[in-house]
């Protein structure tokens, strides 16, 4: 394809993204098709000859389309929202184009230094402590991560090396397989499945410690959990805090557990994969009360911040530990301005990495600082909206609330609220996914499509009335409008004034 | 950014990136920025109100192209190459735009059945065994990973986890941490940094065995590595042999070390992150003789196959191994489907994965079959024209030269070359990179840009020749033409006719 062509297929497939996005309403959210559905359809082996670009976009519509769950239609919410923007995709074009491997600074000096500046951006938009950033006079910084996932292990990785150095220091005797061996780390039962995959990857046990009836993890627990370790002879080295769980977007109490792991000397790790994207608008910040005490702290851009896929950000305190966990160097590696700029390639997994601060650049100023936060007041007061709607029926329990997630179920015994998920799936014009929570059955309903309007959610939530309406018949009682029961939600959604100590850390 | 301003964007974008790769030849390959030239020209936070499109486009020029090494120029030479085509920007455009996150089946069981299709098509091009592919009756399958960095950790933690079973069961008294404790790996003293990073990363020891004179790790060194080993008591567990040494393209002995491995129990992985694409062309099929033995072989489209990183390809002979040891589920995570359809979050060490079959599916449709040979057979026969272009200088030798590679230097002392290679570098017309071979410093010529001709190739040598001019002076002498010298190098790129018995497989 040479160049003239691909200024055809490039600007079709332009139109085809917008009309596609435009369109997206009048598409069932999820698939009708079956597992094996595509091979059916499409040859056994590659063609002899190159196709023409024509035929191939013609079978995106034609055999890709069918089989797509489409995360971006208003009526996806399922999981959490991943993210896609306009300005995000053309800078995954133009991150495409420029085709370059940025892992190291010679490799292509604007990817390590567009990365550096717009992590800088981010952190003060989210306002975090001044030391996590690469622009402070230590040793903190940034890092586009592809997931959560890999933050989490980067961040345990770092963690018991850490320890194993620090261990050994203090206990010359022992070897390093000793002292490997005792180590242990510790999240809450709410925390997201990464987590636990994370410390089986890194061979270091993850304890899932309990929750509160809100989801919470507290301080008292982990201070219970590591003096009876500690007791047994294991090494506790590091701990994850979510900020924002999968199931019910529960909040650790962070304060609480950083002062117990600043006590240990355990690494802090904070997870806020979906709810860091809150913390650009100031009254939310005060759910991260007490982020000045961790190590590492991560927030999916590519979740809730409009910056397509992958766009994990992480900062850490200390880039040192993570260098110093990764560092692999060889000859065809090295060049002349080493150690003048991060050589981002210590701080992640892989080698290899694309340009992917373009994204963030460009949504970063396409939207501004306003632009965002409107995005995400108006998510949540969708959320809020839906809340009332669920509310107003008094079939209908919210069991939690918070942020762009609510979780809701019938009245009485689970087996209703699972019927109404089985039928609300099985007509596939909305996608929703349950939880536990409370010893209760839930539908987890999130706000998750940028496009989302107040009418799409009375859309989705006449969808659920009319399966439910055939599970709990219909009464005048349900329609009557009532108070909001205080009692049957948390919400932490409630405005609260800006924390100003943490704001003035932002400047 | 609405979808109109999109349209207007996207496509704006579509000609700025051909415009690019018409007009790359104008640039130098190499930037002039020092270490920090970004922030001088850079607001030190995200905007209040969002910009123009515009603005950020015409920054993208003035300050972003500035600073970017342009791997794509048909004057880059160092490392290998990382792919760009028309038909996979396209197609990251597409995966942008639908935006889906395909961590199981339902999430987007096109994302999965595409995935599957099209790495049964990878397969099949470079002839692997059918045991390897999705579509065979076993256990075995293929996925795109992110690196070849994750393709070898993915193994070396399911080869692990694999031991820790295996040994357990027949040791009961052996605890876990006593098990891990004694793992070890091997891989040749020419492997990727990548490799290393990965024993880092799983805490299991990498031991860098040597190679001959030719780079190549042979079967009675690994035989007699893991002899010594176990007789300290120590447990092998994982081979990483690689095909096409980053170094110097040098090939390790893949039938003997595949029969110590199957001799001992112990899983070989094959790394062929750049080589792994010339297995395209049947004629090249004769340098993975024993692949069959292996367990897992991985290389990456997004070097030398035209597919844009990231898309590194890996198979393995059962995949139960992986899903054994990455599995984490929750009910969030589950689905209706679960079983039917490989749920590809429990491959890979990432939970969220995008949909990055699509690029795979465009190249290979629109270049087919022939178009990705004849693109692999050009880069080849340019690096021959090199080869020739050295040997017929006398004041160069030619230190080794596989496929698109030609590792030269100037005979007599290393400062020579080490001058040469500054001086080259300083003008930034060319990028290219040394390595140590022979016990010689030798400058590293790979051929990596899709759009070079014999033009670039000639260009690129005068270039270097007008540097080597005033290290060592030109006499008449130099320019006589003379015969290949040939044990100046080693050949692997000679044509051999394909192996029948290997090309079966492939059917």
């Amino acid at each position: 394809m040479n160049s003239r062509e691909f200024r055809e297929f490039g600007k079709a497939m332009v139109d085809y993204i917008a009309d596609y996005i435009d369109n997206v309403r009048d598409r069932d959210v999820l698939p009708s098709v079956t597992p094996g559905y595509l091979e059916k359809h499409i040859p056994k082996e590659t063609p002899v000859d190159g196709e023409n670009w024509k035929d191939v976009l013609h079978d995106v519509e034609k055999l890709i389309m069918p089989g797509v769950t489409h995360w971006h239609s208003p009526h996806f919410h399922a999981y959490y929202p991943t993210a896609q923007s306009y300005p995000a995709i053309v800078g995954e074009m133009l991150s495409a184009g420029i085709g370059c491997i940025g892992f190291s600074w010679m490799a292509s000096p604007a990817c390590t230094e567009l990365e550096v500046i717009t992590m800088n951006w981010l952190g003060k938009l989210l306002g975090l402590p001044e030391e996590f950033l690469n622009c402070s006079e230590g040793p903190g910084g940034g890092v586009i991560q592809g997931s959560a996932s890999e933050s989490t292990l980067v961040g345990l990785l770092a963690a018991k090396e850490k320890m194993v150095r620090s261990t050994q220091k203090n206990n010359p005797s022992l070897s390093e397989g000793d002292i490997k061996g005792k180590l242990v780390a510790y999240t809450s039962d709410q925390a997201n499945s990464s987590v636990e995959k994370s410390g089986i990857l890194a061979s270091v046990p993850m304890i899932h410690l309990p929750s509160d009836t809100k989801g919470r993890l507290s301080g008292d627990v982990l201070r219970e959990a590591i003096r009876r370790d500690k007791a047994a002879g294991l090494i506790p080295c590091y701990v994850v805090a979510t900020l924002g769980t999968t199931g019910t977007c529960a909040f650790d109490n962070l304060e609480e557990l950083g002062a117990v792991c600043n006590e240990e000397g355990v690494w802090l790790h904070v997870d806020a994969a979906y709810a860091g994207a809150a913390f650009v608008c100031p009254e939310y910040r005060y759910l991260m009360k007490g982020v000045e005490l961790c190590d590492s702290f991560t927030f999916n851009a590519h979740k809730w911040m409009l910056v397509n896929f992958d766009c994990s950000a992480l900062w850490v305190k200390d880039a040192r530990y993570l260098v110093e966990a990764f560092n692999v160097d060889r000859i065809y590696l090295q060049h002349q301005h080493e150690g003048k700029a991060p050589d981002y390639r210590h701080w992640q997994i892989p080698l290899g990495r694309r340009f992917r601060a373009l994204k963030l650049w460009f949504v970063l100023r396409i939207y501004g600082t306003e632009g965002i936060r409107r995005h995400i007041r108006n998510h949540i007061s969708l959320a809020k909206h839906f809340q009332e709607l669920v509310l107003n029926d008094s079939r209908f329990e919210v069991v939690t609330s918070n942020l762009g997630l609510v979780c809701f179920r019938l009245q009485g015994d689970d087996s209703l609220t699972k019927e109404l998920l089985e039928k609300v799936t099985a007509n596939k014009k909305l996608y929703l996914i349950p939880c536990y929570t409370q010893q209760k059955f839930v539908i987890r309903f999130v706000v998750c499509s940028r496009i989302t309007t107040i009418e799409d959610i009375n859309c989705s939530w006449a969808e659920i009335i009319s399966h439910a309406n055939t599970i709990v018949p219909y009464t005048t009682d349900n329609s009557i409008m009532h108070e909001p029961r205080k009692n049957d939600y948390i919400n932490l959604t409630t405005y609260q004034e800006p924390d100003d100590s943490m704001n003035e850390k932002s400047k």
